[in-house]
Parts: C-alpha cells; structure tokens; sequence
C-alpha cells in the first residue's frame, strides 16, 4: 500500500461525523450563530459567525478531542491519553479524559502561558514540562507515551479529532441552510478538514475557504504547488495558525477546498477589534482572519451569505494586539 | 384620581409583553442564551446568561424602543420621535424610527462620545446638541417636541418601553424554563420591570433581583424605604445604571422585586473582566452588575439556577476599566 493510499483511507466519512457530532453532544456546547447587521454593512455581505469562542475551553478543540478520547475503546483509554501542546489543545484533551475518567499526560513548553497550564490541571491533567522546540515536545511525549502506554491524541492529523472538529461546520449548515461559502482557520487543518467534509456531505455546493496568516502560509503554498510545505516556525500575531497541514489534512483539503485566502497580519488585528467592538465577541486572532478573510476579498464575497467560523476565543487581555 | 391610581393603570399586563414579542420579532434578535462552566465553579451556581450585548444597536434598548415605536397609531408615528439620551436609548429609537419609516429627533449632551453620535446618525436621526445637565436636556427636547409634533419616546417611564424591554426575560424564562431565579441590572429600572412581569406571568415562581451600583443606590433605597429618591448624579463605572427610577417603574418593582443587590465599583469592574475572560463576551460595565450581584452574595445563590441579564456590550475598547 502506498503512502497515498494509506492516507485515503484515513479520510473521515460523513457518517464519521454523525457520529461524531451524537457522541460528543452531551459535552460540548452547541454554540450560537450570531449576525451583527454593522459587520455585514462594512463587508457588503451576509455574515453568520459560528461562535466556537463559546465553546467549552472557549474553543472548537473540545470538539475533536471529546470525541477521540470517547472514541477509545475501553483497554486502550485505560491506560489515559497523551498529548503535546501550548494551547487550547491542552486544555481539550485533559479535559475529554476527565469526561472518560482516564488519566491525561500533558507535555507542555516551559514558555506556555499559566493560564494554559492552570487550565489543563484543573481538569486534572498532568503537566510534562520540555523545552520550547517541536523536537523537544515531540521526544517528550514518545518518552511519556513509552512510559504509560497512554494513547497519542494528535491535534489534527487524527481523524476522530477531524470528525469531531468537523460538527462546528455540521451545526452551522443545519442553522443556516442557505450559505453560500464557509471560511475556517487554517493552521494545521483540522478544523477546516472538518469544515469540508461537513460541507461535501450537508450541502455540497457551499464553497469552503480557509483563511490564513500570509505571516504563515504554508497551507495557501502546499495547495497552490501540490505538495505539502512544512512549518517555518512563522511569526504571526495568530498563535493558533503556526502549525503546518499533515499528509491527512493536505489530501482532504486538496479536494475540498475552494481557495486558501491569506491576510496581512494588519488585517488580522483589525478584524479582531472589529469583532469585538461590533459583534461583542471576545476572539482571538486566530478567529478574526475568517473576517479578514472576507474584508480583503470583497468582490470574492460580495452580497453573499458566509459562514465564518470564530475558532476561539482564548486571550490575554493584559497582551492585546490593538 | 389619584397619582398612584393613575400609575397603577399605567403597569403594562402579560398580554401587552406578549404583543411586544410579536410586534418586534422581525426587528430584534432572539440573543442566544450562554453557560460558562468555569463561572458556574466560581459563583457556585448554575448561571445563565441572556446576550443582549449581542442584540441590535449592542442593548436591549433596541426591544423597549422598537416595540413603542412601531405601536405609535399612524397620525402620530407620523409626526416623528424624539428622545434625549447620551446612550443606548438614542441609538435604539433612531433605529426604530428608520424602521417605521419616520423622523427621530435626538437631544444628545455635547459631551456624548463620538461613537454613539456616530450610531445615531448612521440610523438617519437627527442630532439636537444641548448643555450636559438634565435641566438642558429636557428644555432643549420640549422645544424639538413643540416644534416638531415629534412623539417622545422615555428610556424607561413609559409601559410600551417596559413591556418591550421585558421580552428579553420571557426568552430567557421560556429557553431556561427551570430557573430560580433572574437577575437584571437596575438604572431607571425599565429592564428590571420587564423582566418582573415577564416573571409574574411566565413563571411565578422565580425570584427576580435587581443588581445595582452601590454608589448609585437610589433603587435599593427606594424600595427599602417606600419612597421614590431621585438621582443624584452618581459616580459609577456602570454608566447606564445613574439614572433613578419613575413612578412606574418604581411601582412595578415594589410589587414584585425579591431584592435590590447592592454591589461595589471593584466588584463590577472585576466581574466585568470575568465575564470577557471566561465567558468570551464583550459587556459593558452595567451588564456586569449581574454577576457582581452573585458573587458578592454566595449563600443567596449557592446551588440554584440563575438567569443573568447582560445588558449591553457597548465599550470603548480604548478605555477599558481593567
């Protein structure tokens, strides 16, 4: 079997997401959309925010690991979950396993935030502290998972975590049946592979965009050259979007997606400021590049009805960018 | 008749809150209805939040306005509106006004930010600029009115604004229909009346609180002492509650209000951050009252199930209080 069609087979079905979106139901929230008739006036279309800011650990993450940890069976979530991460999908897996009762190894950079750490140990997480390189956490976690047997929960290049991701995207097309597109963060393509097979298999004439950092654009590169890019370690005030897509989200994408669309980072901290001042949502800057997105393309949107999906809404409000 | 027998006529009944919700419901948003687990763990409560922050023109001033303008009869409504107001109100009623399609007046004090100015223009009301005293404000609307014919649309002292200010509660009541109780901040007090006889006729059983600034605490001592105290221009963070009640409002909440909960400047301003850090929503400090209100009076709530108005969401980003 080649590298290509073991990859193929990976691909969640849209059954995958159903089921999906009936196991995790009872714990994550099904969150609003909301319409903000000022943000419509400035972009000249119809938008409809998919408010995943809202969601439990206040982002679409709750989403794709409560459903790869429920998805475990019983021997392997026995012996717990592991996972590396400085964000949001920390917090998502420890808590998915306080859900199942196993326990959760989390190996984390010693630069990640305390409110980060704070919240995966309120779920009652163990913290496994390495240095802030990507060879480091990834040699820390193959030390920890040798350690305990603990199952590896990848943030993205997992498809029980693409399934899941993708019932944000399910939710808002049984809300709003008549989009015209839908635009998701990319990062490394977890939540926007979800988006797509929502779409393909709910209404496959909405057209699905990712919106990117230009900072950090190997996803915009990877599609456009037809081979996969790796992370750069990016500079982008959009901390979420630094990852690179894996061999899983590049094959989905490459069929689904209509366009990668990247933003300046300017836009990215406008958008932000305007999602907070207009529509009243707190977000993070990974969320407001959809309504860059939108703003920097308008002849692409023009009298349209978009679905933006606002990934998160994790902040410092001591650190913000505007 | 006497003045408490013509106040007492004035009380708007269930089926006039009934009304406003059909009157206004293409108008308004329905506002989504929000839980936090992590302010649950805070305030030892089941917490609700109802998201006027989210609603039109970013308050609930867009239903109270809305329903009073569009029940005006034809030969008046034709005349125009008017209203005087630094805030919310003026931006609601110049909306509701381009709505039905007639002129607003707006007396607003030379000292109101650009940016409600901005929002009332951009509804296409018409801007009379006046002294900041409350003496100014009301000479200079009673000339627009003598000039214009125009209809003055109170924020709170009229029992078409109550009954539509009191649709946000029946939401509330009928998407959370097991609370025990609903707390909504409390200025001249026309959201707490709504919300009161929203309660009264939906669901009798739930204790409804008014939460409101310490420093400016006419309604607590109103209602402690049986006697209507007029405002006396207090300093506070929450600068939509420095208005003091009517004899209406004033009437409904004696009958009706389990308590008015008195709470600190320090205490809004951290619930206010609390609620943008955990909950992700952008509330303006006389929202932020509400959960004030429970964390400052942990044995009233401990346990229960609790409705929370948040109010508005409009802020100056540039001018935040934390």
């Amino acid at each position: 079997m080649t590298q290509s069609d073991h990859t193929a087979d990976r691909i969640p079905t849209f059954h995958d997401l159903e089921a999906a979106a009936e196991r995790i139901a009872a714990h994550v929230h099904r969150t609003p959309v909301v319409t903000c008739a000022g943000l419509d006036s400035l972009a000249g279309a119809s938008l409809h925010f998919k408010c995943e800011n809202l969601q439990k650990v206040g982002a679409f993450k709750a989403r794709g690991a409560t459903n790869a940890v429920l998805a475990l069976v019983d021997e392997v979530a026995g012996r717990g979950v592991a996972t590396h991460s400085s964000g949001n999908h920390a917090a998502a897996v420890a808590r998915a396993a306080a859900i199942r009762g196993v326990p959760a190894h989390i190996v984390m950079p010693v630069t990640a935030p305390r409110v980060k750490r704070a919240a995966v140990v309120g779920y009652g997480g163990e913290i496994t502290e390495c240095a802030a390189t990507l060879e480091a956490r990834e040699t820390t976690l193959a030390e920890v998972v040798a350690r305990t047997g603990a199952a590896f929960i990848h943030p993205y290049d997992d498809p029980t975590v693409i399934a899941g991701q993708g019932t944000a995207g399910l939710e808002l097309l049984a809300e709003v049946p008549d989009l015209d597109a839908v635009i998701a963060p990319v990062g490394g393509g977890g939540l926007l592979s979800g988006t797509c097979l929502a779409a393909a298999g709910a209404a496959p004439d909405v057209e699905v965009y990712g919106a990117e950092p230009a900072a950090a654009d190997d996803a915009f590169r990877s599609l456009r050259d037809g081979r996969r890019y790796p992370s750069e370690d990016p500079d982008t005030v959009a901390d979420g979007l630094r990852t690179a897509l894996s061999d899983l989200t590049f094959e989905i994408l490459r069929h689904h997606v209509a366009a990668i669309l990247t933003v300046s980072e300017r836009a990215i901290v406008d958008a932000m400021r305007l999602i907070w001042e207009r529509a009243k949502l707190v977000v993070e800057p990974s969320a407001a590049v959809t309504l860059a997105a939108v703003l920097e393309n308008p002849q692409r949107f023009h009298g349209r009805r978009v679905g933006l999906i606002l990934s998160g809404g994790n902040v410092d409000l001591d650190r913000l960018p505007f």
